[in-house]
């Protein structure tokens, strides 16, 4: 049952640009509370993974919730559109097993076995393609691999056991605090410290990797948040791939959200209303009322805001956030990522890939078989060439037909950068910020907590670390009610 | 605060062998109910992961749970000793991030800090002593490895990419059926195809480890089983070592086991027996009657069954299981390991490995120092040639003695074998089981659900499945009474 999200954009030949995409995670009703006098157990503000988790999470263990989403749909920067049964993933993608609280959760929801792979090398060009000053080469995978391992490994080895002397616990990242000078270094820096070693294409395909991670820009992303994604990647290229770019699922990632939803949902502890932006949030120390943008005021004893760290000083808190989740917010991450699918006609290139580092869209790759035999091509940009396709589609598709000939008969992206409810795409942080502020964005305010994958321990920027953190506040607000009951049963005596 | 529970063995020069060792995990007062006469939400039967994981979940969501559990402590078949401030792992020991649901749960309880790493090669001998035909050689760790990977690369190249094109989804084992077919061979069986290939050593550290993993006999496990275990290991033996013997927790296994007690407890819907053995499961369609062996009858509108696959017929079940079950559980798995601590004088053997596949203790690693200073030793056997340790201390002290010189101050071990409520130690099975028995293992029954590590989809065996597996239990019981409760509504209409 899919329908209409006024989020994201379509484009094909026949009718040019359209606003809003389909999609099975719009709800309908788009609310379900009719006044808003009762005080609830908490207000959860957010309805990506981080939230979800958190609802369902709370509306389990028996309190009474409601969620609050700015948006018509859920699965926050996670969600998938749906256009001819075909989904296209507009944010996060891509999970793996050895990601502990998403493959805890498809394990729950026995969804294993709805994984593909993106790459299909089974038939067409098999080739990639790396562009090198304007000199594009050619070359078939393992070729691709062998380069792209080489770079990789000169860029994180600090400490000639490429990083796991500096880094050996991935989810306990500065178990050894030789880690923490690090977060002092940009990509640039780095790069810098090892560019006499890199070859051309080394150089280009390294380049191409790391900006697809952070879609920020090498003078500005800090080489210890990559530092901690290759760590988490168990350390290797191929590890790379198997957890941030190879398994997905078939139905989208809406397929996925719809669980949570649902189970939230079918303990009757569930209110909540969608179209909802908040503007503030006022503690009086003994519940907490969040005001929507239309006037609404919703109480509750507790509240979980999931909203993301680039927008999170878009909301007026009282008492004020501390300074550092202020100073923070103010900093905010760097990911102004764009992605674009492309639906074209040429089967060819279901197993193409390509790195063009001077590209607005630097990353590209087949990413599946439409249902009508074309192949879908995902492309990422990063922000040291920003791209937002709506504003020029004739320059977009230029761009794309600039990395390898196609003939394009849709788009379909986001534009993170332009979300009100976003600004960017997954959390990459600059240098010196998540050594510094990790620890305090995590810390509840008063009765309000805070839960995202923007700073997340283990899978941070990640579907994982979103689950991670919607689990922690769930369990950290059910342990405070549950405290201060006991004290005021106590009270009673 | 520990307390004897009278599970498991200590021997010291001084005191000579005890039964029974201190422990965190014996739960007291040992039962906190006083009558039989209420008829629960559900019933679970066991105290094991499967059972606390269930135990936790089902109680968080309200229902209303009575435990039972045949020993005097909570971790079944995983379970620390504390012997003067210092853990012993009794049985299942080491964990690991890519272990979705033992991750998800130590991020849960904020236990990232807590683990640390058995092996520690900064000092002493820095030894592997491999036994072959009775000649001993030494090298350094790192030929160590070299000799195992080349060994089990061999044992595992059925497609010329080590498993992972005939086992490409380790959480979807036969996601290709090209796999079943490798459930006909046992380990013998795949040693004869690739003997011509493997040097002495190579042969002999092989059959160390894959005996280690199975603790059964080359001539009766299965090579298929293997093969799944070295796909979750990411298809390289470092992954072997990453994910089966390397991180511990620094508290021991009982002190994580201790937070889904604490929590189940916590939410006032547990009620709980331990030294409550069971004999039989009556399901009248409507409830579950379970009496334990001194008579007592328990009613639960629902039965979670936690019993391990070779202790189930040892319940006898009305209406009786399926034939299924009853073949399954008859036959059985094979894996009767020993596992023996000892703690001995010698500091350099801390950073002592040895296989001697033909020693009643084949594989054997400096797995600790303990508080006076002294070097912990784990070693262990498989049945191939199998050692019940307190039946002979003298025989066990020599066994140790022969795989290197050792000044034995302590003795810890739990005979599995022995143990009349697992009759084994993790599951592992012998060739056509898996592939044919396990779905039927985890159907449910009536009113009598089944959860157990030893039929997971993912980490079987592992404490990571019957966390999996608990966690399905208790989802499909809160499902099904909140089905049932909504039809009885219904009628009442």
């Amino acid at each position: 049952m899919t329908s209409n999200s006024t989020d994201g954009f379509e484009w094909t030949k026949e009718e040019g640009l359209r606003k809003g995409v389909p999609t099975i995670g719009k709800i309908k009703p788009a609310t379900n509370i009719s006044s808003t006098n009762h005080v609830f157990d908490v207000v959860i503000v957010g309805a990506g993974y981080a939230a979800l988790t958190a609802a369902r999470d709370c509306t389990v263990s028996g309190l009474k919730v409601l969620l609050l989403e700015a948006r018509d749909r859920i699965g926050g920067r996670s969600w998938s559109s749906n256009i001819g049964g075909y989904p296209f993933e507009m944010g996060g993608t891509w999970v793996n097993w050895g990601q502990p609280h998403v493959w805890r959760e498809i394990s729950r929801y026995n969804m294993r076995k709805e994984l593909e792979i993106s790459q299909d090398y089974s038939h067409g060009i098999n080739q990639f393609s790396v562009n090198v000053a304007g000199k594009t080469s050619d070359m078939n995978h393992d070729e691709e691999d062998a380069i792209m391992e080489s770079a990789l490994k000169k860029f994180v080895n600090i400490d000639g056991q490429y990083g796991r002397l500096i880094m050996p616990y991935p989810h306990d990242e500065i178990h050894n605090p030789a880690a923490l000078p690090f977060d002092k270094l940009t990509a640039a820096d780095r790069l810098a410290q090892i560019g006499d070693t890199l070859s051309a294409q080394e150089y280009v395909c390294l380049k191409g990797f790391i900006l697809l991670c952070s879609g920020a820009t090498l003078d500005t992303m800090s080489f210890y948040e990559f530092l901690h994604w290759w760590a988490l990647c168990g350390y290797t290229y191929g590890g790379c791939i198997e957890y941030l770019i190879k398994y997905k699922f078939r139905g989208g990632q809406s397929s996925f959200a719809i669980n949570f939803w649902n189970e939230a949902i079918s303990t009757n502890n569930l209110s909540y209303t969608f179209n909802c932006p908040i503007t503030t949030v006022e503690d009086d120390g003994n519940k907490v009322v969040v005001t929507s943008d239309d006037g609404r005021q919703f109480k509750a004893a507790r509240m979980i805001c999931t909203i993301p760290l680039n927008v999170l000083n878009t909301v007026r808190f009282s008492p004020p956030l501390s300074i550092g989740k202020q100073r923070a917010a103010n900093i905010g991450h760097l990911n102004q990522c764009t992605k674009v699918h492309a639906e074209v006609s040429n089967r060819d290139l279901r197993s193409w890939s390509a790195i063009d580092a001077s590209s607005k869209l630097l990353y590209a790759l087949g990413d599946g078989t439409t249902p009508s035999g074309n192949t879908h091509i995902v492309a990422f940009g990063a922000n040291e060439t920003h791209l937002e396709p709506e504003k020029d589609i004739a320059a977009t598709t230029q761009v794309l037909k600039d990395l390898v000939d196609m003939d394009i008969e849709r788009l379909v992206f986001h534009n993170w950068s332009d979300d009100k409810y976003a600004k960017g795409a997954w959390f990459f942080p600059g240098k010196e910020f998540v050594t510094v502020f990790s620890e305090e964005l995590r810390a509840r305010h008063g009765n309000v907590f805070f839960a995202s994958s923007d700073w997340a321990v283990g899978w941070r920027s990640f579907i994982d670390g979103a689950i991670e953190e919607g689990t922690r506040g769930a369990l950290d607000v059910m342990k405070d009610l549950s405290n201060s009951r006991s004290r005021r049963d106590l009270t009673k005596l």
